[in-house]
């Protein structure tokens, strides 16, 4: 599934791109004018310079759920996204008894609706502003790396703090083109989300974590939320008295749909690209990055399964995590099939040697020093490099309940702190989400399998040169390094500490640098030994970004001068800020003789299904589609109903749950999934094989309709209910 | 592969079946007039009537090797045949030093043409005359069920002692539409074949086993032959003095191949097919015969795998055992995937359901007998049903060296008897072919391997009820029933006896009654011991056998006369005869929203090639295909060069080898193969899903020109080397 995914954020980079054809491309709003004939060409009605404006129809519509997008669907504060956004809100929401995933949920009324949790939280931007002036002023050329860095670090706490003029608002500042550009956005963030209808597990998530990738597809990925506010109109957190929030614009559904070859738009939020980083970069993530995430992923689902397996419980509570490490895996399979495939990194070797060739060509003094410069970046990422398993090894033995308590030591430092000097993320404006965070806590983690995980993570640390390890995390283990020795020293740390439960967890949120300085708590003790260590490390790291926002806007600068040079019209790599995307409905043929339709019938369910987990439509489905009961939903030109559909428009993790616009902006499906040759275009873009998902509007209308009788959704959205 | 399976020769029918459309149907030459009007509108532009001619252009061309099916392709007697049915060829003339398989064989003149070995001999159809009249006249009415089985082998015997007038001749009589007709089919034995040219395994066995079945392919599965004779024209075992045989006809070869939507011909030897079997027999297939046999042939790969992995040696002697049990395991997995998704026990019982429904409806003194004879029929299958597990082990206790025991045995006591009274393949006729498996097996068989499997029938038939037990294997065995016990009887009945030697094998060959009856060699001994109760299940399995072949017509007579009423056309089910079947080049889609396009393509293989096996086409190949060389083989239409194609001819294991003739009755391929979907279409043929693969004739040629440089055959054929 698109989600967003640790190991990709981790890798994450801000880079810009190059397009080769209109199919390709996550465009800031602001660019599509300058699309306008690619736009009309392709089928676009409206009027591109519509889409740049972020308060009209359609872009004022869509949300982000800060790791999936939504969309306005009614006046109402009606959100239409997928299954595996709205997921953890059916969870939230289950019981032993009662299992909404499994049976799915409808809410007949507004009373009935369900609150989503304190973390579901809906983004509505409201404005974007350049402020590449302001940071580029925060800078002199002479300063240290690390003075650099802060300095930035500065300017954009400085902007989000004037930015931010109530709670009513979250604004960030985003890097585009590796640091080239940087533009303030505006959010409004509504805190009362809650959950409407989904429908149940086995067509939200048919075909599962076999089919999660997969071309064809039968999945009908999409479920309802709805926006709250207090009476006065502002942003709250959950409570009875809030009422729906009424968005100055949702979107119209087109219940006709698309099809085959017709254009289609996709407006949303996807989170991180690397198409711009460096051959030694992807040659890295092929033979280091994501062969060792496969083993660690691996190693830590099987002590999720065992631990599961003895108490269903904790299979329960860790059923999130396990989706996510499963799909993880199944991306990581992917990557580095896809980047094997298409031979990534020679073609990028061959991209940059054509830079270099255009460099030298073109021999000024400005691009002889960018050629100095990017000599200097290829420097950086392979002293960086060596880096990677010390900081690997070392995070995986400093997370889960170990973290908290080092967030909480570092967050009662802070508080000491002016608001704009503290750490972004440890501000005043993030303990609300920190608290959220510790609350839901219980419900997703255990503390014997947080142990074993940590267990786990010191085992790789214990392995790592004594130069990379840390003095403090060395003396508390006094020397334990086999499982067992290291199992003893964990089970001593999870019984000195209070953090195992939440009342702990919240008591040592609220507390100040005085009592953290005091606590006997084992771990928040650990916590604060280790943390003059963390800190020096912390600082290399920002000396090294410092170094990195230097060089890596250089090679873009390049970049940028060679595509302008050729004629190639760019973007920027994604970074989780708005976009548009637009192609038109298309299969494509993954191999020799095999072609893949761009639509999925009804009918194909009925061939998939076996009555079993993850292929167990309901009896009620199957049924009404062997009397092919479509009540007018079915495509006019096939007869069929179509359940999902391929684009060839481009997307990533973060574009989960966006609308599927047609040529007038009008809703015809949700994009939830990329084929499994997409999964790569992270890196590289392949025309030929990089296709979208969407699940398809008339097979979420018909089953809103004939299944589960959602009506009054149908109704709220101005959808007629046929027959 | 298309290749003929013993499993499937165990359950073989003789039914016959009825045709829905054009390409279903393994037609008898004969009966292709009738369909003269059907095959005009598909495409044919020879008279139908020339294909009724044996003796005749292109039929006369068509060759039978036993399992599989070649042509002659020059007038010197060169045969073309896939390169599975080569193997063998192959296989014999292969050392420790000089692998032919691996590397493929080139003859560059007829002196370097080498033996194909004792048992690959080639069978020309010369005549076929009904004989149904013969055989009946031999049956009386009240004739036990046993005395009826053994009229009607007489009359066979006697038909075929008739028609073999020299040692050129093999004559057997084939039983059509479960013995409601005979036909005695006359063929020249050519008994020297040589290998001419195969091209090496990573292109004539590219995909190996993981793409058995499958499509897309890219197989080049062709290799070629040559016919020899004694200088007088008459059948001689391998001779340097022997000639070439000069057929009457060849093939000529059309270079330009079909493309998609042409009219294509299969003519060949398909083995069996079980169309009308009834409803129960597909289920007692579904439910214990394939799920036994998968578990027996596992158990059998697991004992060979290991004991090759210890000695190369035994690996290289059961390399074409294990294919041919991997081919089984595969086709048997394909089976029931098959016939579970055609739900072909309903669609069985259906057409039944129908068949009485109309003999009700017709009740004629004949109708009400036919209703009468179809409920005994089912009582017989069930009875035959309660012994499936008793012949089935026993059978695996008494194969391997203890079968050639019995044989040889048996044998000795046949000799004893005129030639007519002589059980059916222990005829003189039979012994040269006795007598060459008996010298072959030291290339096939381990003593040890042999034991092994001995000892793991013997592990199934100890579990077998007593009274489904034979007395003397039990005296013999003598309380023996674990693991441990069973290899010590087994250790000393291997060493106490010569068979396990080529020398001693043909020792027992060539011993009379006498000599069998006082030998003390441990396994004749036990095989003599075992001979009267062998004897006494083969009476009772004949007297079954006998009822069979009085009720079987029965049934097939009522299916005859309602399709007949019913207008629809029919056909016998294939029987290892020469049949025709015909149809178009076309695709299929094998689930929803996924095409399977007709033709591969060259650039197929790069897409799949990983290096190693059985992806491993030759460096040269991938150059070539790399640099477009395609010599003027490739599509006119596509451009690129095509590989294999599919068409909806309807052909079976025996097929393999088939030419596949155009429009004209030239040769544009080879068929080789069925789709996945196929497998179970020995059972149900599915119009919609079922295919037959075939190599591309332009693929051969362009292999044998740029690749093998097998220009000298390109002349022989009269195909102009292109470039």
């Amino acid at each position: 599934m698109r989600r967003l995914l640790i190991a990709a954020a981790l890798t994450a980079s801000l880079g810009m791109t190059q397009a080769a054809r209109a199919d390709e491309g996550m465009w800031q709003p602001s660019q599509l004018p300058k699309l306008a004939k690619t736009l009309k060409a392709e089928g676009l009605k409206l009027d591109p310079k519509t889409l740049t404006d972020l308060t009209a129809y359609p872009m004022g519509a869509v949300v982000s759920l800060g790791f999936c997008t939504g969309s306005f669907v009614s006046p109402q504060g009606l959100i239409v996204t997928n299954h595996h956004c709205g997921y953890g809100a059916l969870q939230y929401n289950s019981t032993d008894k009662k299992n909404l995933i499994e049976d799915g949920f409808l809410a007949g009324t507004k009373a009935a609706e369900l609150p989503g949790g304190p973390n579901l939280h809906i983004y509505v931007t409201e404005s974007i502003r350049d402020v590449t002036g302001d940071i580029k002023a925060a800078i002199q050329p002479d300063m240290t790396p690390l003075d650099r860095y802060n300095a930035i670090d500065t300017a954009e706490k400085t902007l989000v703090k004037q930015c931010e003029t109530s709670e009513d608002f979250r604004c960030d500042v985003y890097s585009f083109y590796g640091g080239y550009r940087y533009q303030l956005i505006k959010q409004r963030e509504i805190k009362d989300v809650r959950l409407v209808y989904a429908p149940p597990e086995s067509i939200g998530k048919y075909g599962g974590d076999v089919d999660n990738w997969m071309w064809p597809r039968h999945t009908g990925d999409f479920s309802y939320l709805r926006a709250y506010v207090a009476p006065d109109g502002r942003s709250a957190a959950y409570s009875k008295d809030n009422v729906p929030y009424m968005p100055k614009h949702w979107l119209k559904v087109n219940p006709k749909g698309l099809e085959a070859g017709d254009f289609a738009m996709v407006v949303g939020y996807p989170g991180r690209t690397n198409r711009y980083r460096l051959a030694e970069e992807v040659a890295d993530a092929i033979d280091w990055r994501y062969p060792t995430l496969q083993k660690v992923y691996g190693d830590l689902l099987g002590i999720i399964e065992k631990a599961g397996k003895a108490d269903p419980k904790v299979a329960v509570k860790y059923a999130g995590r396990v989706a996510s490490i499963n799909n993880g895996l199944k991306n990581f399979e992917g990557q580095l099939a896809g980047l094997t495939k298409a031979h990534a990194v020679e073609v990028k070797r061959a991209r940059e040697a054509g830079l270099m060739q255009w460099l030298n060509a073109h021999p000024s003094a400005e691009n002889r020093a960018l050629t100095a410069d990017i000599a200097k970046l290829r420097t950086l990422i392979a002293a960086q490099r060596a880096n990677r398993e010390r900081n690997l090894d070392t995070s995986l033995a400093t997370r889960g309940l170990l973290g908290t308590a080092i967030q909480l030591v570092r967050l009662a430092d802070e508080r000491g702190k002016p608001d704009l000097e503290r750490e972004q993320g440890l501000q005043k404006r993030d303990e609300p989400r920190i608290k959220g965070r510790l609350e839901q806590m219980a419900r997703r983690m255990d503390p014997g399998v947080d142990r074993q995980m940590l267990v786990y993570g010191l085992q790789r640390y214990v392995k790592l040169p004594a130069d990379q390890r840390m003095k403090a995390l060395d003396a508390w283990l006094d020397g334990a390094r086999d499982p067992a020795a290291l199992e003893k020293k964990a089970a001593a740390l999870y019984a000195g500490t209070s953090l195992t439960t939440t009342k702990g967890r919240l008591k040592w949120f609220g507390a100040d640098a005085k009592q953290i300085a005091a606590s006997d708590d084992a771990m928040i003790a650990l916590a604060r030994a280790l943390m003059p260590e963390l800190k020096q490390r912390e600082q290399e790291e920002k000396a090294i970004g410092g170094q990195f926002q230097t060089l890596r806007p250089r090679y873009m600068e390049a970049m940028l001068a060679w595509n302008r040079a050729e004629g190639r019209p760019i973007y920027p790599d994604a970074n989780s800020s708005l976009r548009v995307t637009f192609g038109t409905v298309r299969g494509y043929s993954p191999r020799d003789a095999v072609e893949y339709l761009p639509f999925t019938t009804a009918e194909g369910i009925l061939q998939k299904d076996t009555g079993k987990k993850p292929f167990n439509a309901p009896k009620a489905e199957l049924e009404a589609i062997r009397a092919k009961a479509y009540d007018g939903y079915a495509s006019k030109r096939t007869g069929s109903l179509p359940v999902d559909f391929l684009t060839n428009v481009d997307t990533t993790g973060g574009n989960s749950g966006s609308p599927t616009l047609d040529a007038n902006g009008e809703l015809v499906g949700l994009l939830f999934d990329g084929n499994w040759e997409s999964v790569s275009s992270d890196w590289l873009f392949n025309p030929k094989l990089t296709r979208s998902i969407h699940v398809d509007v008339r097979y979420m209308l018909w089953v809103m309709h004939h299944l589960d009788h959602a009506d009054n959704l149908l109704k709220e959205m101005g959808v007629p209910a046929r027959r």
